[in-house]
């Protein structure tokens, strides 16, 4: 395995002094790529996921182009569910919907948690490839959605504005919430595991509805599941949880094996900071939104993001996802202003 | 006008001392009512907000059924948009659809600001008529939607989960964004002035999506326009902003001329005070998911959460609208567990 030539990101991980903060944008593969958007017309979704030259391709595609300091490889946090028995459909520009959903304890019972690293092979196949693809350019991250995220789609069935559906079903039937979350987990850790050993340098959990739930909701549901990741993975590689709208719980992240913690923009900087304390790496948060001023104003507010972050334990990256009306020219200003940071 | 037999939600907003918080929920007239139902299955969304009588009946279904301590009038706060001349579509179980969206200067300068006294003259006969049948039971409640939240629909056309068009129109052309906050607001405080005058005691500002925003994006866009309505009405009633979401405000909502704030879960009662001070009243902050659970659990959550604000200057309520599936005994359990603090 050829040695890494950047390995920004694993150093601000691991609180290593660094020159400049490294930088990288969630969804950096994605549709406001014009490449990407031409396999897209030719290939559906789960082909493209589960083709690993299709996978590696995209997830490359940034990395030639846009110049980020490490590539995610381009799968779903929906693979899970699909490993776990369930149907996933997904339809280009609607969101994924599961036909058949977990609603009683037979639902729980018939999940399947074993076998994942056969299941899931072509994902594990997509990051042998882009590891020697990318020959140590930048390190490869993997992922998966974390529990608590998962059980929503696997309990509301689809995208939701609140997954009242998925919460009520947490609150009603707390013990066999807790036993979907506990399956969901034991599968996540295996697969995580099998990235790993298929040459994933880093790993981010997200835990993108997590934000629906208050604290003491958050501790009970979200976090002891967040922790056993954690203390599965850390010991292999540096783990980011992204915890998405759960601001609250930054004290509680940094109490756990994590390196990192992703946050949204509704949080400042200083505000992260604070409750992050010293030992956990920050990553975020600029607004996607912001990516569509001009150039030398994304320049102008990114530098104020990382004044407000400072230079070291931090990983410039957007709150949420690029969005598809971006143009490439200012997702490029993003990743360059970081890149000029302190120069 | 008959004397106000049971004021202790205008107490709690002034300050005074309450032998117990008042309580009541939002959405309290709605879909988990049988009563709403059937007079849902005769008249469509719009006939039901238009005709004074039906929306009276609406307001006081819930007064007389479950027994909170004050009534909101039923309305809509896209009833803003109609009389700013924009079409709004309401399909039941659906969001709302403008077919024509707010884009450009033409389309500001076209909007209408003046007569809504008249455009919307059938609120106010349903608010006069709602006194009238109320005869000082409870206060009666009159709102509007928040100039943010009001432009989110105007230009995203509909329901969005992050709103991103209308965030990047504010944030690609801000100039063009205050213009149209100015003139959302300007017809905001004199449809509640009109409401004043025709029998509201009290007013909640809804800003359902400022929680989108991040606090300087919230301190730019969406708190001059709140300041501007609570500078103008509150010398003439109590106004309770609720900008949902946007936890980071509460310094800065203390700061204005507003005697009340609701605040969502997402934060624990302690933190609400801590950040609101002394001399605000917080409304909130039971999560709606929380009604599905058994009664008895109800009383002792809304318990605990009462001895987590403490009981004055303080409203009990939920974080976010009362939902469809929740059975009206659990809904007389929250406002009966409310009653019942402190003996």
């Amino acid at each position: 395995m050829a040695e890494l030539k950047n390995d920004l990101l694993l150093k601000a991980l691991r609180g290593e002094q660094v020159s400049r903060p490294p930088v990288w944008m969630m969804r950096q593969a994605g549709r406001y790529l014009p490449e990407y958007m031409q396999l897209r017309a030719k290939y559906d979704f789960f082909t493209r996921v589960e083709t690993p030259e299709l996978a590696c391709e995209i997830t490359l595609q940034p990395i030639d182009i846009v110049g980020p300091d490490a590539a995610i490889i381009f799968s779903d946090i929906l693979v899970i569910p699909q490993a776990m028995g369930l149907e996933v459909l997904l339809e280009e520009n609607k969101g994924p919907l599961l036909p058949k959903t977990v609603a009683t304890q037979a639902d729980v019972d018939a999940l399947i948690t074993d076998g994942v690293e056969d299941s899931l092979s072509y994902v594990m196949e997509a990051l042998k490839l882009t590891k020697r693809e990318l020959n140590g350019r930048v390190p490869l991250i993997g992922f998966a959605g974390a529990p608590f995220t998962i059980l929503c789609y696997m309990v509301e069935g689809k995208g939701s504005k609140a997954f009242d559906k998925a919460k009520q079903f947490c609150f009603a039937q707390p013990q066999l919430a807790h036993q979907l979350l506990d399956k969901i987990t034991t599968i996540t850790i295996a697969y995580l595991k099998a990235q790993v050993a298929a040459g994933a340098d880093c790993l981010q959990v997200f835990d993108s509805w997590s934000g629906m739930l208050s604290s003491a909701d958050f501790n009970a549901i979200a976090l002891p599941y967040l922790k056993r990741i954690a203390d599965e993975l850390s010991p292999l590689c540096p783990v980011i949880l992204f915890p998405k709208g759960s601001w609250y719980a930054l004290p509680e992240i940094a109490n756990t094996t994590a390196s990192g913690v992703g946050v949204d923009w509704c949080l400042t900087p200083q505000q992260a900071r604070q409750m992050a304390g010293p030992n956990l790496t920050i990553q975020g948060n600029f607004d996607p939104n912001k990516l569509l001023l001009p150039p030398a104003e994304i320049k102008k507010q990114v530098k104020a993001m990382i004044d407000g972050f400072g230079a070291q334990r931090y990983i410039a990256n957007l709150g949420h996802g690029i969005l598809p009306n971006i143009p490439v020219d200012n997702a490029k200003a993003f990743v360059q202003a970081v890149k000029e940071y302190g120069q």
